[in-house]
Parts: C-alpha cells; sequence; structure tokens
C-alpha cells in the first residue's frame, strides 16, 4: 500500500549536490511535514506514494535553497546611491552619514522586507544578515518564511541603536532571547570587524559564542591598509590577533579574505574556519580578488555571499556562483579551477556547513529540510543544455527561478512571490525611504 | 501645426550615451522613418508632434541598442558543451572535432538563429559576427531584422566550408556580393588569428580590406601561448607582425587583446585601432584580464563581446558591461575605475565607432537610426533607484529588457521576440543538433 505523503515535485533534473557532479533524471523528491522523505525515480514514486500535491516541473532543475552566507539585508534601501567609490570613502562619505541620520527599526525591517523578497525571487532561502535592529530583521525575515541567521552586531562606535560595545550585546541577545523557539530564525555572534572592535569586545564576542554555541560573523581582511592598521596598532594581522583572542574556529564565519598570504591560510586551515567569499563585493568596491583556489586547496569550507545591495548592487547568487568560478579561473590563469559544481557546492552546502546548519539543509538528502528551488532550462535563450550544473553556473539567472519552498511551503510559484506582500507595498516601502534620504 | 511622425516613445528616463553620463527624465524621442527625428521634453512633443503611435514606457529608462562586438553566433548551437578546460584543450579537444564533422550552411543558419534570437530579447541590436558560411548566417540575421557586421572568414588550415585562405576569400567575397545592399547587413574581412593564417594571408586582408573600405576582425594576444609562438615563428610579437604587415589601423578591431605590453599599447594607441573586450569569455577560458584601464587612458577606443556562447555561455551585454566594469575595478584595486557609464558606453557607441558606424547608430541621436532599447527599472528586486545608469551597469538584467526596436521597427515587445519565429521552432533546432552531436 502507497503512504499519502504532501508533495511529490517531479523535475526533469535533480541536483542534489551531495554526491558532488551527481545529476538524477526523471527523479523525484518526496515532502512530508517540511522535510526530505524520500528521492527516487519517478516510475518507482508513483508506486510508493500518494500526494496531495503533486508538481509537475518537466523543463527544470531542482537544486537545495540557496543559502546567502553574508549580507546586510536592510541595506537594499540604499542600493546604488553610491557607486564607483573604495570601500573606506564609500563607507565615510555614503554609507555611515546616511546610517547615523536615518536607521531606526522600521528602516531595518522595510530594507530587510526588501531584500528578503529579492533572496526569495531568486531562490535564497537562507541567509546570514549583519547590521543594526536584528530584532528588527528577525521580524521581518519571520513574515516572509525565510530561514535567517541574524548577527548580534557588536562596534565600539555608538549608532543610533546602541551606544557601545555592551550596549549592542544587551540588545542583541535581548533579541536572541524573543526569537528563541522560532523554527527558522537563527542567531550568530557579529563582531563587525577587527578594526571595529577591541581586543576586550573581540573576547567577549568568542566566550559568549562559545557558551551559547554560535556561529561568529565578522569582516577580516578585506582591503589591505585593514592588514597595515592592524599591525601598526595591534603587532599581528587581523587573523593573527583573532587567533589569539580566541575566536577561530569551526564556528568562524570570516567574511571577505581577500588579501590572505601563507600564515593566513594555515591559521584558518587548522582551526577549521569557515569564509564567506563574496567576489561581487570585492571587486565592485576595488578590494582585490580573493585566493579562492588557494581556500578550497586546503580544504577551507567556503560559501558565498552577496554582501549588502549597497556594494553589490544585487542580491543575487547565481551571479555570486558566475563570478567566483569566471574570477578564480582568470586569476590563476586555469580552466579547470572552480568547475561549475564547485561553485554550486559554495552556494548551497557550504554555506550551510559554515552556519552549522548542515544536518539540515544544503542538499536535496532524506531527511533534512526541504527548501528547495526550481529553475526553468528549456528557453531558446538558454538551449542546447548538455549539462545541467555548467547550466546554473554559466547560463541561467534568477529570473529562471520558478518555484522556491522553505519546509516543503512555497513561497514562489511560477516566478512570484507567494506572500501576503504586495509589490505596491515593497515598492511603497523604497520611495518612501528614497524620497526620506533626499531631504 | 504639428507633424504627423510614425511613433513617439516616452520613457521614465533616456541614457542618450552622448553627452556622457547624462541622463534626461521625462523626455521623449521622436522617431520617423527608422531615425530618431527629435529628442525633447514629453510636453514640447504633443505640442510638435502627432504619432501614429505612442508607447508609454513610465517604469523604463531608454538606451541605443546595444551592440556586441564579437561573437560566433552559430556557436549557440554548442552551448555548453565543454566548460571549465583552458582556450587550446577547449578548441582541440571539445570544439573543433565538432566543427570538423558537423559545420554545414543548415548548422550555421540555426546555430545563427538562435543567437540572433538571444541577442535580440537581451537588447543587442547589432553584432559582430565571425563563423563560417557568412551567408547562411547573413540569412539568419536578416530573417530576424537584426543588424549584423559578418566576417569575411579566412584560415590557412581547411574546414568542411574552404579549403584554403584563398578559398575562404573567395567564398565570402561571394557572400558580400550577395548582400550588397541590404541595409542591415554588413561585412567585415576576418583572418581568424595571427597563428591561424600566414603572413601572405595577412597581408592579402589588409589590402582587401583598404580596397573595400571594410574593418578587419582579428583575434589577437587572447592568450600568453600565442605570443610567445609568434616570437619563436615570426620574431616578432603578434601586433608587431600585424603592424609590420600593414594590418594595424582604425579599421583593426583586435579581440581579446588580453596579454599588453607597452609595446603593444603604443602600437594600438598609434594606429587609433579597436578593442573588442570580452571579459567573461577571457575569465571562463582562464586566459586572464585584459589591461581594460590601461586601454582606456590611452584613449583606445573599446567595445565589448559576448564571444560565442561556448565560451561565455550567455551572449548577454549588460552581463558584459558588469564584468567590464567589475573586473577592472578588481584588477587595478581602484572602485573609481571603469564606471558605470564607461561600460555604457562601450556596449553602444564604443561597439558602433569600431564598426565605422558611429554615425548611423550607437548613441540616442537626433538622425541616427533608430535602435532602441527600453528596459523596466521599476520592479521590487532592483528597488530603490538612485541612478538609472548605476542600474544599468550593476542591477539590471537581459530579463528586464522589455522593448527593442530596429530601424524603428519593434523587434520585441513586453519582453517576447515579435518574430515569425514560434519558441517551438527555437527549441527545436537546438534539439535536432544536440541530439545529431551525440551520435
Amino acid at each position: 500500500m502507497s503512504a499519502t505523503v504532501d508533495l511529490i515535485i517531479q523535475p526533469r533534473w535533480i541536483v542534489p549536490v551531495e554526491p558532488a557532479t551527481t545529476v538524477l533524471e526523471h527523479h523525484c523528491v518526496v515532502v512530508d511535514q517540511g522535510r526530505i522523505l524520500d528521492v527516487l525515480p519517478q516510475g518507482e514514486a508513483s508506486v510508493r506514494y500518494q500526494a496531495r500535491r503533486t508538481e509537475h516541473l518537466g523543463d527544470h532543475v531542482l537544486i537545495p535553497g540557496l543559502v546567502n552566507l553574508h549580507t546586510h539585508a536592510a541595506m537594499n534601501l540604499m542600493r546604488g546611491i553610491a557607486d564607483d567609490l573604495p570601500l573606506m570613502r564609500w563607507l565615510q562619505e555614503a554609507i555611515w552619514p546616511i546610517e547615523g541620520k536615518h536607521v531606526s527599526p522600521a528602516f531595518v525591517a522595510d530594507g530587510t522586507l526588501l531584500a528578503a523578497a529579492e533572496m526569495l525571487r531568486g531562490g535564497i532561502t537562507t541567509c546570514n544578515d549583519m547590521y543594526f535592529y536584528p530584532d528588527s530583521a528577525a521580524s521581518a525575515f519571520h513574515r516572509v518564511g525565510m530561514r535567517a541567521v541574524i548577527g548580534i552586531v557588536m562596534l565600539d562606535f555608538p549608532s543610533p541603536y546602541a551606544s557601545d560595545a555592551d550596549d549592542y550585546l544587551r540588545k542583541g541577545l535581548a533579541a536572541r532571547d524573543q526569537w528563541r523557539g522560532s523554527p527558522r530564525i537563527g542567531f550568530s555572534i557579529a563582531p563587525h570587524a577587527p578594526y571595529t572592535v577591541s581586543d576586550a569586545g573581540l573576547e567577549r564576542a568568542a566566550s559568549l559564542a562559545a557558551e551559547l554555541d554560535l556561529p561568529i560573523h565578522i569582516h577580516v581582511h578585506e582591503v589591505e591598509s585593514e592588514i597595515d592598521t592592524s599591525i601598526a596598532r595591534y603587532g599581528a594581522r587581523p587573523l593573527t590577533r583573532l587567533a589569539r583572542l580566541g575566536l577561530l574556529g569551526p564556528g568562524l564565519i570570516g567574511v571577505h579574505a581577500v588579501h590572505l598570504d601563507e600564515t593566513d591560510l594555515a591559521l584558518l586551515s587548522h582551526h577549521g574556519c569557515n569564509i564567506a567569499h563574496c567576489p561581487t563585493s570585492n571587486m565592485k568596491l576595488g578590494s582585490g580578488i580573493a585566493p579562492l583556489s588557494a581556500l578550497l586547496e586546503r580544504g577551507i569550507n567556503v560559501g558565498l555571499g552577496t554582501d549588502g545591495a549597497a556594494s553589490n548592487n544585487r542580491l543575487d547568487l547565481f551571479q555570486e556562483m558566475r563570478h567566483a568560478a569566471l574570477l578564480a579561473k582568470a586569476a590563476t590563469r586555469d580552466a579547470a579551477t572552480v568547475p561549475a559544481h564547485a561553485a554550486l557546492h559554495m552556494a548551497t552546502l557550504g554555506g550551510a556547513r559554515a552556519l552549522g546548519l548542515d544536518t539540515q539543509i544544503g542538499s536535496i538528502t532524506v531527511g533534512k529540510q526541504a527548501d528547495l528551488c526550481a529553475i526553468r532550462l528549456i528557453d531558446p535563450l538558454m538551449q542546447p543544455c548538455f549539462d545541467p550544473i555548467s547550466h546554473l553556473a554559466y547560463v541561467a539567472g534568477r529570473e529562471q527561478v520558478s518555484h522556491v519552498w522553505i519546509d516543503g511551503e512555497l513561497r514562489v510559484q511560477n516566478g512570484a512571490l507567494l506572500l501576503q506582500i504586495a509589490h505596491k507595498e515593497l515598492l511603497g516601502i523604497s520611495t518612501l525611504w528614497q524620497t526620506r534620504f533626499a531631504n
């Protein structure tokens, strides 16, 4: 007798990510109670299971939901507000003044909502966020049903949100208490960067992360001047300093990691750290090219991040997959480095592992949560298709994402958000803040 | 009294490309008999002109049609057939064997049709093509009404198309004779590369180009080994050899130009040559990073090319604009280099100038042909928009292209091709050849 289940998805191809390079044809994914119950040939599925709903996706490839390992979601409100400026000028002349004047719980809730809508439409089901007012960010992600790890952000300098490192921590931990038990909202300890948090603050972050079993989310080695400043001020490169202060370990997510010498690579490898590689942001701000091949060769776990919309300017992991693969080939002059499946691995399982969520998400594996994304590949714009994994990295765009499920629940259908949020509300939010910034 | 005209387009913004960085708001473009008759404020237009048709595009930016300065259109049939291989292995192990077995007039007509459909949907109105059977390529471009400059390709080695350099030239010139007088089909002399054409062939190419007043379209300095081989064989770097043989001049379009020393840059500048920069292809094949900033600083004219779909893997000038701007910033570690408007200039007027067509296309200028492209920017995915030029380079995708006109005739409307070619025919073509390659 056949078992009744919630959902059967019958795509043309399944790329489960694990095992690497596998493409299943004419298989289906069986989903029940939010989880992946089975992955099996379509013929067998019809014998074993009866589904309350069946999704026939004959032109599509099904992959795990994408994991955006680094973003500042609320910064969607500042998309493209200042371009073609280097990191420090961009921060000091454009971003920080606006943030100082405008950041508020409403700013964060609105900006995060815009970002979450953008990410979902592009197949991103989980993100690793860092910004002010984590409670407001959590509310926005919760509203759209997206999985998010929210940074308990820490800085030494004051903002409209908090006055000093202790105040940031206190407020962030209070937000975490409020969201405890929420199935899709998690938290990290997020000291902004080695150059904005003191030794005492970083030590506090390390001990809190250990005590609460939370990942640490921190920008590191983004530009060369950051390293020079650290040597002048602390007598050590930032990663060496973080090692001394006890921050390096399998819970650490180092963001950017563009400028790494052999010592840095050895430290990251020795401590089992994770890297959030953000190729578009690194290019756009002129930060440089991260040594992605060297990281992967050493077995260091790497995920992909979009960074915020103000320095990218889109939250699009298809773009990041493509840029990760292409930029590594250009930098090493080796077309074989970072092949398509490596880019897809980083965008899914690599990100999940960095967040400590790889037993729950990141691959199409029986027992994991049904966070899934279907991409329509049969379109004259994309034809022919000899290898769907190659197409995911080098041909597809987020515009081909047709269906997105989180915990087995449909969030995007035929490219449109299934949310209680109208386009009009999202456009209204954007116009509102654009007008405020202008005045 | 008001004049009656064919078409008035009323977009939210117009970016005419010339003058640089200009954004006109609430203006309109008046089109008559295939040309741009006027560009003026919307209020004035309604007084001066009466249009047979008015296109209200309140969410859109209007730009000149994009110019793809280097492609092998027919290679769309081989999109993604072999990835993650370096140039010489990719050519020798994957591409050349398939071409040797399958290339035919039907292959070229079918592949070019797929490519033209892809390019049109992405806002590309003109391309500079190089492949076998130029007559078949011309037929396909003519069928869809796209503007194309077709290479009279020359190689020293035989192919199913021709036996030796003289045979390639004879057949290519015959194709040119056939298409003489066609308003949108032009030709170039296209010696494939310095390493595939002898001195005698290159000299012949130079004299023919001068005699017939045609541009020269040639791959140059794509990989380092090409330069080493040239020094060993001819005692000179390829560009130095081309200079000696009389090929360098304002009619030369050098494709790729990744590896350039000071002598090369001086030669290109001195002779007023043009470069077709192909950042995606250069990254994907591991060729390296072309010194785009150095080229632009010397005043060398640069356009953008997608290369063929087998090494990109999409014919998308939005992608090339983004990659040109981002990669130059990463390589120079200067976020201010190649700003958004420079990327747009290369993708339009730079390409037009390289083809000798800048008096006819490449900018929204009174008297030029009405090759135009409208992009929808008002979408929550892309909001807010502080600067439409920034959005064209860093946010928009070809999926936002809604309307495309060539010679004032609508080719794409609301994102769909207005052609006598069904999706089904295009998919059928792709499937047919995919099956043939497999057998």
